[in-house]
């Protein structure tokens, strides 16, 4: 992404994060619920490397917590048992890991039940940028999309290993970024027309599954797990399993809106659904620098 | 498909269809359910265009109709809520599109609640083939299926949200093409052996995902989304989730049967299979001209 | 995999099998269930085949058995009715076939109700290795892993199509390789660092999704049935529909475990993991001859 084109050096990387126990909003009429979360926001922070980075993680579970927290990286190779660990509150642990392969990856807590920490909020992505900055058509805006169920009572461990959800969302409120279908959302996810949006998704279930589909647009071009090589084009739509993500592109050809969802209906009516509105006067900060998730 | 190999020239055309609400049979016992369809006819017609074609599409909801209804193409690549709006009994509506991606898409109703129109039999294909006669090898027969689910009673609502169906079904009717699961069909597709049978493939949903399989054959190539480019070869499956669609070859190189089915074993067991019949003495009207889409 | 590195002969094999239903466990503290079987064994004797080779496949139905079974094999292009055909307890059924496209596929039960002979354990995987030795670089270790969900009371048909399964697992039992979450197990798939594994997965459902991920791992490439053609690379997780099969390479850069996971969390925490143990000091007859299946 820098002004010469060459391959980026490999750099050495230390991202800290904090396991915090909060309250957050479900849904746009505020309805809140007990989150466990990366820095306090569902989904975490946003990390990005590069491509040959050695990465450096430093967890710490906030002292203020009451349970044992974790951090698995897919884009990591490690040793599952002394890695991704958990830690009790109080405490901090550090690993470190080489990013060797591109792509869009989740990340999340893996402390037991691992289902429970997914649930109430504990994910987030984790962008390998290629070290080759050609690998990918520069993009001129960039969102990041997190699919996640929502369960009514994440303390009713049964309800979750059902699949009884009560919404599935993206980036953790339902109809977040949709005020077409949720008069109570503010929010939307912009672009102009022509340009080139990228949208790095992960789906972060824990149990369902997603099919991604812009309405009135067409993917220009889908990579799975977000690997410049997993190019497929023209794509109306792509199956995104949960615990998996892949990169998304989409222009529009014209000044309207388009409706990301996951075209599974009883997924999209509870609240799997954002708009792109595509306008020449689109604010240009927008999908750029910390934009590119909205909060 | 001419004479000449050359790219087809980009053409306008217009595309009219009329939303009816009709009764039509879900099974081959002729239990009949109300239906909100296009022409009548689950699916939809077969709308078929080139890639660079400019399509309009002009969309009467009949007067005889009590609901509001509309159409949502996912070749189109459009403003969601200036073109994709529902219009009100009576009402025309009309609007274009530059058919850019080639493939398989899936076009439906997107008026409100989707579900309900969706499983009340409101979809069809579009196919947009591709400008260059020889990104596909020719196919000596085309078929199209539609997999969708059938609810007993699609005015309760609750039902379909929570998946309730009661069939899984191609081109709506339980075990249309399947004499061998039902005796009370009488249908099947036919080819002969060596011939190259190009199934034009959508899941409508709306809910369930679907692993389509040719029992006793293997597909030749498939092609994620119906796109030359995104070719597999020699795959036993592929799942398409809802709201996808893909184009699958198939050839058997002997006489005899195969079961194109959902996979997934309660779809299949209860109606979507589909028998293609090998035979050297294969009709030769059966998928070709209107016989792609076998009523 | 030869010596000399040319196109593998096309052979004529012949395969033997025999159906027996005997009792088995689905989980490791022994828990038994009427099983039907390929064999004995849950999944079904390894079949191994190079593409070009001409099968003959001559299936028994022990004469001690029950029911009607029969073989139907996802490599095998023929007509499901004269050869996918169920036999009686104390027949034999003999029927050939060439496989032409290499990949990882799915053999099972397709006697009615299939759904049930798939739940009780009728299944296996038959390997087409292609016949260019070349066309995937040479793997380390081989394994074997069979998803399939299984029900508390197969009997209860109902229960099959409703898919209310008890245990998602590999390879017939719960958490079978995974000490990390059974203490009751007492195996691992094992490797060194550095080492191409070779896993040939198949979903045998009945009805469920896989979404396959190596916990603390990167899938280095995965092959949609197998298929050396259909090649993605750097892959978190690839998703599996039931009756579809994949083959996923996965290489540690250290020592430590790697957890392979359907990452769907309901299937996930009722037995669909597996452990792979990178140790410089790994058993070198594991994942190798007859332990790429480890009973």
């Amino acid at each position: 992404m820098g002004l010469v084109s060459q391959p980026a050096l490999a750099k050495d990387v230390q991202l800290r994060l904090t396991a915090k126990e909060v309250s957050l909003p479900v849904d746009n009429k505020g309805t809140m619920q007990a989150s466990w979360t990366y820095e306090g926001q569902v989904p975490g922070p946003v990390l990005r490397v590069t491509e040959g980075d050695r990465v450096t993680i430093v967890l710490t579970n906030d002292a203020a917590n009451k349970n044992s927290h974790s951090i698995d990286l897919h884009a990591a190779r490690v040793d599952v048992v002394k890695d991704f660990e958990a830690i009790k509150p109080g405490e901090t642990k550090t690993f470190s890991f080489t990013a060797t392969y591109p792509g869009a990856f989740y990340y999340h807590c893996g402390s037991d039940p691992m289902y429970q920490h997914i649930a109430r909020g504990m994910f987030g992505v984790i962008l390998v940028d290629p070290k080759d900055a050609k690998a990918l058509p520069p993009a001129d805006r960039e969102y990041i999309l997190v699919q996640s169920e929502v369960y009514s009572n994440p303390d009713d461990l049964h309800s979750i290993m059902k699949s009884d959800w009560q919404h599935v969302v993206f980036n953790g409120v339902a109809f977040k970024y949709d005020p077409v279908h949720d008069p109570a959302s503010t929010k939307m996810l912009v672009a102009k027309p022509g340009e080139r949006v990228r949208v790095y998704f992960v789906n972060a279930g824990p149990n369902e599954y997603s099919t991604l589909h812009p309405i009135a647009g067409i993917w220009d071009a889908v990579y799975p797990s977000g690997n410049p090589k997993n190019k497929k084009v023209g794509m109306q739509s792509l199956v995104v399993g949960p615990g998996d993500g892949a990169t998304f592109d989409l222009i529009s050809p014209v000044e309207g809106a388009n409706v990301i969802v996951d075209h599974s209906m009883s997924h999209a009516h509870t609240g799997a659904m954002a708009v792109v509105m595509f306008s020449n006067d689109a604010d240009p900060k927008m999908g750029r620098g910390n934009l590119i998730l909205v909060p």
